[in-house]
């Protein structure tokens, strides 16, 4: 991770503006045909001349050789080590969502689910249903009025789909809890168990709320039941003002990343952008309000993960194609990655370094690279490196890092 | 940091000979003109020679994205972690003169300065009076024969124009004391105010021994008066002798690099170079006597700093020039790098990562770079690395270290 005590001491004021776009699950693997990946075979005119312009490097989000999820390969990306700080899927929900979270909640996701005539699970994503009916089944519960003990507060919000999240609010609450989803169907939601003695009344309360809840919609097929996951606190993250001194928000589509970003103290930008020239435009927006802003693409790894080649491709060059707008905001630093890899070959996440284009007009060393892509990036001037490493070269050639020692 | 426990287990004696050549401020920025850093420009026949021989790479003198200053950057270089071991700089000024330190001393530098009629000082250095005044001013102060308390000496020695050093001997001193130069003109020098309870006393006494020695040269304009700063105590660094079996010498101009190399145990060679030939000269007197020897040149750093690359380029081709006079000493292996990179375009000491050649006739993996530049060096063969692994590479091609485990 980025040393914060040794930044902290350095940190200095600026004027200067740090964008990270960040496309998700940009690394990929060659094609046979043309011995191109995703990002090598887009045709990204503005991308290749930022490479020209700047200095390319690969990077593990979080160790060589470990595959990353979305939450942990997020947190190196901003600098924190993401074996050390774990995210509880449930607080990135609650966060996604712009929950309010306190140090006394214990989140958990919800699945709503389909239940046979026996109460095993026939579909345990409920036939996907639409956000506004899970909105609808939130409300009804939410109505009525669950109450599991006293001085105990639970807060249900709908997420997307057939997903919606629990917050339960007390003191002495705690979320080492074993997930209810059994991982398949023909079974019946597992119970809550506790892993250990801190979290075990915790769980008993969350099974007495999820029988309650399941009662209410026990005949609203095909939602009628509930699974959950993820119990997790806040990880009390160090915030991105007291470590690197900056204001800094999101602009993302998804609620889980405006979630994980909020963790680490980055503001979520308002917007209703459903495109990446959108979020270009919500960038501009507010761009006079922040020292960094943090822009996330979800469809470069969504493509990825469906194993489609050439629609990973368009979204990187819809990227590009966007980009002359935020390059007209006139950022002092930008760094242009992924979180991990997503080689549509491999219709998954992957453990191949993430390449990186860092590009600062002023203060970069141009390193002569001819366009950026995974082969050019891994022999770029930056070397190969630990993602927690992009934020003390974001703040360095951003002048704001004062010189160590005399 | 070196691992000083595993590399003590396996250095072995071996009659080779390491050079380590440090260009100050090496790194730079390629000019918009042609592209070309001030390395890159500079017509370096013999350092393209030993790269086409050697094996080129890049490394963070204290970590990726840290502008280091001298002596950190040099801790680095040396293999120390240099933020675990800092180094005020009264000690450097103390070693750099060759001041013999004791573990019960406090050092500080001190500047003459000029105070106005009313005690506010009116130039900081005092004109930058020649370091024959100094000395002489210095010689005035010792003839007081200043007491300050039972048991406790002090010794000034001048350093160089209008600077000299302070050292406090004693038991129970501390060196946590802030600086008196109130680092502008038109107001008193300070107190020197203690930071911690432990060197209150320490504080006390310096302020009654500034008050006697201010009082020694109050009428002598146009030092009439002193500030001190940089109030420490010696780091006791493992020494290069107990980590890596090496006899080491220094062959520096500047005080403050023979200061942070004796530090680590490298004997002070006496010479009289004004050049960088006349330092290679001096190498060649001592060759026989040493296992390692650290040569310093200070004019890349210093025509960097002043925005000259045209004159920082000349630099580098004048080691070039007389590089033959130290490769006919035939060195088994020779790095030259800098401790930190200090473009002309900024104008200062910057986080760019520095370049290196190693080169060893007989052990090296030549990596087919074509040159010694930044950007072949980005790409070579050793990759990019912290300067905490220059120390074990060179003691590897030295033949140095034995084989770990069966």
């Amino acid at each position: 991770m980025a040393n914060f005590t040794l930044l902290k001491d350095l940190i200095q004021p600026a004027k200067t503006r740090i964008v990270l776009l960040v496309m998700d699950g940009l690394g990929g693997l060659p094609r046979p045909s043309d011995d191109q990946t995703e990002l090598e075979a887009a045709r990204t005119p503005n991308l290749d001349r930022l490479a020209r312009e700047g200095c390319l490097g690969q990077h593990y989000p979080v160790d060589v050789g470990i595959t990353s999820g979305s939450g942990p390969g997020h947190l190196g990306l901003f600098g924190y080590d993401p074996i050390q700080y774990e995210i509880g899927r449930g607080v990135l929900e609650a966060v996604g969502i712009g929950f309010p979270l306190t140090g006394r909640d214990v989140c958990a996701r919800g699945n709503f689910c389909s239940l046979d005539a026996a109460g095993n699970i026939s579909d345990r994503r409920a036939g996907r249903i639409p956000t506004e009916t899970c909105a609808a089944l939130v409300k009804k519960i939410n109505a009525a009025n669950i109450k599991v003990a006293d001085g105990v507060e639970v807060f249900v919000e709908p997420v997307q789909d057939y997903r919606f999240v629990v917050v339960m609010r007390g003191d002495g609450l705690s979320g080492a809890i074993d997930e209810t989803d059994p991982q398949r169907t023909g079974v019946p939601p597992l119970q809550a168990v506790a892993r250990d003695a801190a979290s075990a009344r915790t769980a008993e309360l969350f099974n007495q709320w999820i029988k309650a809840a399941s009662a209410v919609i026990a005949n609203d097929h095909p939602a009628n039941g509930m699974t959950l996951r993820g119990f997790a606190t806040d990880p009390a993250l160090p915030k991105y003002k007291d470590v690197y001194g900056l204001k800094a928000g999101v602009i993302a589509i998804y609620p889980m990343y405006r979630g994980v970003a909020s963790l680490v103290g980055m503001d979520v930008i308002d917007h209703h952008a459903h495109s990446v020239a959108e979020e270009f435009e919500a960038a501009a927006r507010v761009w006079s309000d922040y020292d960094f802003l943090f822009v996330h693409v979800k469809y470069t790894d969504s493509r990825g993960e469906d194993g489609n080649f050439d629609a990973k491709m368009k979204v990187i060059e819809e990227v590009d194609a966007a980009l002359p707008a935020l390059l007209a905001l006139k950022p002092d630093v930008l760094v242009v990655t992924g979180d991990h890899s997503t080689p549509s070959q491999l219709k998954s996440h992957s453990w191949h370094p993430v390449p990186l284009l860092l590009w600062a007009p002023a203060t970069v060393r141009r390193d002569r690279s001819p366009s950026f892509g995974e082969r050019t990036s891994a022999r770029g001037g930056l070397g190969t490196f630990h993602a927690a490493d992009i934020m003390p070269l974001a703040l360095a050639h951003a002048g704001r890092l004062a010189k160590f020692g005399a």
